[in-house]
């Protein structure tokens, strides 16, 4: 295999620092038919057996509203154990009510998601109680880091939306936090963001702090929802009570709510992936049931978090092909019912190596070709979700950046193809100044940021810096140029105002 | 989101040691449909521009061997320039001869590839001057490094084929390595391995060596075929006539023949991707249009080559979107033709981080899922193809044997949805110790041997190592357990006689 000559360096344009090339906001479309690791049969065999589940097994949901609503619409309560035990037909019902695609708007409204179909969005990661960087080390979350941590999130025109609550700040009063949480999402991105859904008092008030920071009533934003708020259960088969409260409140709301069954595979569910798959949907049928009993019609996404456990330590384990086929699987189960998808791209790296990168890569492979709607922890999960990582944020943007260029159709016109331009460059010969590249040669090819291909010469000399150390340089000065998307200061000022009298009204308490 | 509780060390099972957990040998098979970029019609419009080329503009093909083997079948040649016009109808009749699926056997016939169709077969590193592992540093190439590079190829069984004279050792005379290779080759190693298509007398000689490997005659070969070559064109629109007579030994022989164009897209091929792919399709189908006027029927392969150059510094780059469609869209052209396909899985990284892993899963997901049935480079390629890492080659065999788990199909038999299991457990409960999972544990999940999923601190107390300098670890271990497959010494015997009087004959010169 003939090698092509690397260029010396003199080739190098001079232009003025380009700053980091992120991609344009875009709405993101997957033009490939979803892959299915699945037949029909084969789905119709797991809906079947969820199904039987439901009806003869059931599930335990706790809380008393909860437990009236199921009893209500006929389901079979038993009030002692609260065991509910739902007939398919009535799940079948339920769900047909909900939309398959809806639209998210935040406060910038050129950001707004539209659920369903082939859309394709990434998030940033939800959840990490710790962050991490290679200059500050590991730390517990903090408001100072949270701010910075979304703020690097913002800088991301491939980060569609954020998880929920990506780091919680600790050190801030529990039952007040959400407020600071929900104040700084808003105040430092201009993205759709989650409602945070342990009960239903979190949930109105993230509804009624976006609807000051869109201009406008709570009451408007059920007829232009913008909060997601995603529920998990507490698998095997368990809805918490604040879970179920704070999932009737998102409905009641007509926000968007999503039900993920928390199934690893060895430790919450059977080791089978047929059998994960068939109590992931039983649980989340159950929930999403729940949604449509509350407020039928509202938006909601069916979830999936079906990943494996190290069966020698039961620890968890993300970005396994048990996993990556279970996004796509978990796809064909959302299309069944006509919901949108909700899937996750995780790894159970200790640092930004290798591994991190092909766990990731396996992940984000299995949720995007089965046609995931929101892909959650998309940039800077870390240690199977402990920590939130800037380089690991950094690396993954990147690599989001790569999936969303190779998505897009190849463009077989005339032009494209141009027979005459190959023709015109002699047997032998090369491309470098013909006029069809000199009118192309700008954007022909997505340009990544992180990447560094220059000679091994040229690398050792600057340092042979990894793409990890590399990704240090790049939040550094992402940070460093950061500015909050202008918001009015009238919207700013209600905001502060409600989050003042809601903490009034919580009193507080410690973290 | 909650999270599992890691396990305390005390589950960790005390078994004795298990080796490095590589997967047995498999024949791997895609069972999902191929995914394709180019609609219908725009594959017949790149076929169309091609035809155009070849009919109207030409290919360069240099020696009068290949020259005359045109002018016969009625092909339009031109003594002075070398340029060689070939009717579409010449093309498609040729082509046609081809078998669409054949079998290549080792001289281990338990290592046989099948050709064709969705098998997915993965291959070393080809043609790397140098290599480089973290205890050695980087080097050029020599025959003890070469050695030990093939023998730790030889150790991870989801390496289905050597590439083509992984790392050359060019302190040996260059007109008479090529037989220390193919030696070590069949020493050290039980898989299929190349010819180095350069001259006539290289292909023939490797073809002699696996004759006596075998226990079979040359003549025997030609009806079970052993020996790729793989020739490049010189793109663009040139063929050496190193090549051609590469080539046309290769199908005198009946071995198996790939055609790679070398188009690196805003080099050796117009920026865009639909003219790197006419012009890929052009140049691929007359050197395969050659193999057929040479021998009708030998069996050949569709060779797809095509990625992007940095377009600042003209740097070859490996792994981007455009390689990643590229690799898709030649399956669609390969089997346009009827033919098996060869791609590949490179990176330009300069050391194995999280660049070089993107890049490779980028790459490498185009490959399996554009059905490529070798798929070149997917193990040690570092550095644009400079250097043939012994880490990489480690963290490569690791992702290799996950894609391989991910492409294992989901069984969904009644044991395995499981509704009595799921059932059995009750809610809030775990699966960890039930009858379902004890019956399962050891084989339910694919077990990595480089992934290190520990908590962070035991992490952290065993020295914090990357997945990189875990890979030295494992090289280490594995070539120091290494013992090459046994052989019949009078085959070995055979072998060696041959290579002596080839030194002979062909006599010494300079490295």
């Amino acid at each position: 295999m003939p090698r092509p000559q690397r260029r010396a360096r003199g080739r190098e344009r001079r232009d003025r620092d380009p700053g980091i090339r992120t991609l344009p906001w875009q709405s993101v479309e997957n033009p490939f038919p979803p892959l299915e690791p699945l037949s029909a049969d084969q789905v119709e065999a797991i809906h079947e057996a969820s199904m039987d589940l439901l009806e003869n097994h059931g599930i335990e949901v706790m809380g008393d509203a909860a437990l009236d609503s199921f009893a209500r619409a006929g389901a079979m309560v038993d009030r002692g154990s609260g065991v509910v035990r739902l007939d398919r037909g009535l799940v079948a019902e339920a769900i047909a009510k909900a939309p398959s695609r809806f639209t998210l708007t935040p406060r910038e409204p050129a950001h707004a998601l539209e659920l369903g179909g082939n859309r394709i969005h990434f998030g940033l990661v939800s959840g990490a109680p710790n962050l991490h960087d290679r200059i500050n080390g590991r730390r517990a979350g903090n408001l100072q880091d949270y701010i910075r941590l979304v703020s690097l999130g913002q800088c991301f025109p491939c980060i569609h939306f954020l998880g929920s609550q990506p780091a919680p700040p600790i050190e801030l009063p529990a039952n007040s936090r959400h407020l600071d949480i929900a104040r700084a999402n808003l105040v430092h991105t201009d993205r759709i963001f989650h409602a945070i859904g342990i009960g239903a008092g979190r949930v109105a008030d993230a509804v009624e702090m976006v609807a000051r920071a869109r201009g406008m009533s709570a009451e408007d934003l059920e007829n232009d929802p913008s909060v997601i708020t995603n529920l998990n259960i507490n698998s095997p088969r368990k809805l918490d009570e604040a879970m179920a409260e704070g999932l009737m409140e998102s409905a009641r709301r007509n926000q968007a709510t999503i039900v993920t069954p928390f199934t690893l595979m060895g430790a919450m569910t059977p080791v089978t992936l047929a059998a994960a798959l068939t109590q992931q949907n039983a649980e989340a049928l159950l929930g999403l049931t729940l949604v449509q009993l509350t407020r039928p019609g509202a938006p909601m996404v069916y979830g999936g978090f079906t990943s494996n456990v190290d069966m020698k330590t039961g620890a968890p384990a993300f970005g396994t092909p048990e996993n990556a086929k279970a996004n796509l699987a978990g796809g064909q189960l959302a299309r069944r019912y006509g919901l949108p998808y909700r899937t996750s791209d995780c790894n159970a790296a200790n640092t930004v190596d290798a591994q991190a990168t092909w766990e990731t890569m396996m992940a984000l492979w299995g949720a995007v070709m089965g046609h995931g709607n929101l892909i959650y922890h998309g940039a800077g999960w870390l240690e199977g979700g402990l920590v939130a990582s800037f380089e690991k944020l950094v690396v993954d943007a990147e690599i989001l950046q790569h999936i969303i260029s190779f998505l897009k159709p190849i463009d077989t016109s005339p032009a494209e193809i141009a027979t005459e331009a190959i023709a015109a460059v002699a047997p032998g010969g090369h491309f470098f100044g013909t006029e069809h590249t000199m009118a192309r040669y700008e954007t022909a090819f997505y340009a990544p940021f992180l990447s560094d291909w220059r000679t091994q010469e040229n690398w050792r000399e600057d340092g042979a810096k990894t793409a990890t150390e590399r990704a240090t340089g790049v939040w550094q000065r992402l940070l460093a140029e950061y500015e909050p998307p202008p918001m009015d200061p009238g919207r700013l000022e209600a905001i502060d105002a409600y989050v003042a009298k809601r903490k009034e009204t919580l009193g507080t308490e410690e973290p």
